[in-house]
């Protein structure tokens, strides 16, 4: 009863932002993201009756009890879905640079759901697969797939229309994504608390939810028509949308950073200059720079010239989950 | 048929943003403002049948045809007041450094509206000089009257509920405003077309319009009680939301550079700090930084320090206008 899988992080380019169900991780908006080959989570799962409790290690560290207490709940969900009640350990190696602002959460839980699922012999399709990996945290349930994927925020109570689809694969449309890491100074506020305060008090919340149905639809049809110009304006004003509606909420706060709007204006820039690239900002400091392949490396040298950028990696459209023969 | 008077700038402390009526000057959202002693214009203005046009000589130079018939109509407005088709020569010198982001045309207009319609012998009350200023420049309403202002959206079609009032006056509450000019890069969107562009398309619109109001009644209450703290914080909140609905714009666009997000953290470590410093920021880059007299060279030795910062100005609370005994 043993399984191994990996699981890409993604960026997303229509935010999800914000939960109708905090339990069943239900969110308001339906959301589209790409999946990145770079950054990516290994995991492995082993169920067994000899065990007497379920073990997390996490990058070769014991984890502490309130992830622990995260992950058995989820592993309770999984336990539920097949009749069998064992204890599992589980191995997890993130190759995801947390200070890049990635959400390792994303592919975290969407390789812990695979293996899981593997591992306690339930045959799950993607679609079962994404709704699970949903409930560890609502980016990984585009996880699941490869390349371009929409996450439909559903209509039921129960979830059981809210999953992620792909749209195309990675292999159909190749953009770059250059993730910037910037120098910074204050402490951030965790996306799940952030999103809850919007929701919560945000007078621009009702105004994002009907921005963002528009902004998926304009966003989905640039990407069935390869046409980077329309998918780059909608992704970044999607994303200014999104942190709009945190300068409203009581008390108002605000991921950005000096750094990051200096990036911000260089992109301006280089559009002013001719070349096509374009931001998106996720809950926190960090740009990801959309551009594509033949403007990656004229892209890559004006952002690396500003003395706020600490590091520039670059990815591509990645893949979905995969098996992996052995544990690891 | 001559007169000469001084007005004052201001700034806005709940945010004037957004145009039920272009062609009056009839605001969507009522708003608050402090007037400044720092910065002023003085204008004189001399009737004549001896004059063949209009005439208008801005800090000793001709002013330009544009900005020319924006005074000839203007004036017409107060000549048909009067029932007196006579020409005008005016004189007017602007103390207001325009780079540190101010309005002049709040001062400008204010001025221009006391000293012709003295000179042209019209006997008007301030309520009824607020309506004449306003439909020069908005903010001119509230540049009349000195100390914190309010500044009546009203409710009908011809702007005859539409006007500032005072609020306490200068005397009753001393605090600092410290206006920090930033080093910039990009081109500014002009406020007029920038508040027209996010009424027509921001989807924040109607989230900006509902929680004016709020903000107008809690700074209002702030200032009768002069409760520091109260006033500083929806202060800066209001200021936030302003810029907010300026993020989903149609295209989306903002004010702030990275120097501005600086200051903006900058004033959020002296809070951390335990001294109490708010910003605020008009549709521009510049920051202006509320304190109490006894912080004021704390603030400004801390945010003097910041290499993006170009200069500071003092402000306190200022006087309305005032009519000069002989013209300048």
């Amino acid at each position: 009863m043993k399984a191994t899988a990996k699981a890409h992080t993604n960026i997303a380019l229509i935010k999800y932002w914000g939960k109708r169900d905090e339990q069943l991780f239900l969110p308001t908006n339906s959301s589209l993201s790409v999946t990145l080959d770079k950054f990516y989570t290994e995991t492995s799962v082993h169920f067994s009756p000899d065990f007497h409790a379920d073990r997390f290690i996490l990058n070769d560290q014991q984890a502490d009890p309130k992830e622990m207490e995260k992950i058995t709940t989820f592993l309770d969900r999984i336990r539920n879905l097949s009749g069998k009640s064992l204890y599992a350990t589980i191995d997890s190696k993130n190759y995801v640079p947390t200070a890049a602002g990635f959400a390792s959460s994303a592919s975290g839980f969407a390789a812990l759901a695979a293996a899981a699922t593997k591992a306690i012999g339930l045959d799950v399709d993607y679609r079962q697969l994404s709704q699970i990996a949903r409930q560890g945290s609502g980016s990984a349930s585009r996880s699941i797939y490869g390349g371009y994927v929409e996450w439909q925020k559903g209509e039921k109570a129960d979830g059981s229309d809210c999953y992620a689809l792909p749209i195309i694969s990675e292999q159909d449309w190749d953009i770059r994504v250059l993730s910037v890491e910037v120098t910074t100074k204050a402490k951030k506020v965790l996306s799940r608390e952030g999103m809850k305060r919007t929701v919560e008090t945000s007078p621009f919340y009702s105004g994002w939810l009907e921005a963002v149905e528009k902004d998926l639809i304009t966003a989905r049809d640039a990407i069935k028509e390869k046409d980077f110009e329309k998918l780059g304006h909608v992704v970044e004003a999607n994303a200014l949308k999104m942190h709009a509606t945190t300068l409203g909420a009581n008390p108002p706060f605000m991921y950005w950073q000096s750094a990051t709007v200096e990036v911000m204006q260089e992109v301006e820039e280089l559009r002013a200059a001719g070349i096509e690239a374009y931001f998106t900002i996720d809950a926190g400091p960090n740009v990801k720079v959309l551009c594509q392949p033949k403007d990656e490396h004229a892209v890559r040298d004006k952002l690396s010239l500003l003395t706020v950028v600490r590091e520039i990696h670059h990815c591509r459209p990645g893949p979905g989950i995969t098996y992996l023969p052995i544990e690891k």
